[in-house]
């Protein structure tokens, strides 16, 4: 059930209650926008790990990063992508759900605990918006990341 | 030509008419939904080439894999990305044509055959719903992917 | 602002005034379509950087190619996708602008310098449309890709 039903005060009421408080929206680095709307989507750009404008992490998982470090960094991530689609939007009131997460991480060419890794953002979202209506999701391990970011997280959510 | 069109018995039918069977869903790997509605676009998470919830194949295309095994592969993940959105919405009924897909596998450096592998699921989608209005297409090569699956699809459905 | 009110005259004016010409739309490489419409979206398929069917660069950012050519190659790709959009509805006029751009690269493993390829894209796509309703952006660097291909690019562009 969207949060809008299920939390009357809101997604800003929500986030109060989870103790969650919403970091400064990362700025772009290059030449495109934190977030774009498209009828009732909103795109939100790649988000990195950031902590302060800094990396919580670098470097790649299965190698330098255990489970629990990118647990922790898709988190962060997904705050940051919250921030930006509220520093789009002007608010989180136009947000009805999350329709779809991807995360993309740096790993080793046999990791396989990407499931577990992304959880720490699905879990935030979840705790977020309710689970009843949930967010689809995609990850894959990749070879590079900008930054040398041990993840990045994409989202498109739904808006009233 | 959506298949509502092309074929007045819907998608069921035409399912049959092509000899095939849906597997059952697939049960996500984390704290995701298999699917999610935004409007009128059903994003179907990640799904792999399962059969009987076992992998298909494991490892790497060019390496362990040959295009034929990929192919094989794509054409289950795509049967298993159907059968995602059809245990989401209750029905096939309310697809009207598969809008994005998405290949991500898992390769060799100098793999280049990428588009051979996705043509088993790409064959499949346009047995199902016609090749009159096809779907768009992403493909690349990855690192690792969950489970040391060779490829997982995404998939973007327009419905009616 | 969307360059239908920018510029009264439209993309294909801008474009002539930008000094662009489009290449012919490259021809899918496999049971795919060259994009998709679904609702208010174009979904446009994974678009390589071809000049006249031939790769302009191949290989890998960080070995064999410089960030240099890697913006021209992500221009180059930029073209092509527009061509593919103008060749699936007949002209640009339905488009109002680009709502996602995501640029897939073949890299090294510690290459970090993906935003300064993906601007190649950006700019182009920013002189075209306006910068004041940018895209959201995508950037990771992969193992592999089709044809060799340094990158690939995948647009979403929201129409009229």
């Amino acid at each position: 059930m969207p949060a809008g039903e299920t939390h009357p005060g809101g997604l800003e009421v929500r986030l109060h209650e989870l103790g969650m408080v919403l970091p400064p929206a990362p700025t772009p680095l290059g030449k495109y926008a934190r977030a774009s709307r498209a009828g009732s989507l909103l795109f939100v750009s790649g988000t990195l790990p950031l902590v302060n404008g800094t990396l919580l992490f670098a470097g790649r998982l299965g190698e330098n990063l255990g489970i629990g470090e990118g647990r922790e960094a898709s988190r962060i991530a997904a705050l940051n992508a919250l921030s930006n689609a509220k520093e789009y939007l002007g608010s989180l009131d136009p947000i009805r759900k999350l329709a779809k997460l991807t995360i993309t991480m740096a790993t080793t060419p046999d990791f396989t605990e990407h499931a577990a890794v992304a959880d720490g953002a699905s879990d935030f979202f979840s705790g977020l918006f309710g689970i009843e209506d949930g967010h689809a999701r995609m990850v894959s391990g990749v070879y590079s990341l900008p930054k040398g970011s041990p993840l990045v997280t994409e989202t498109i959510f739904e808006l009233k």
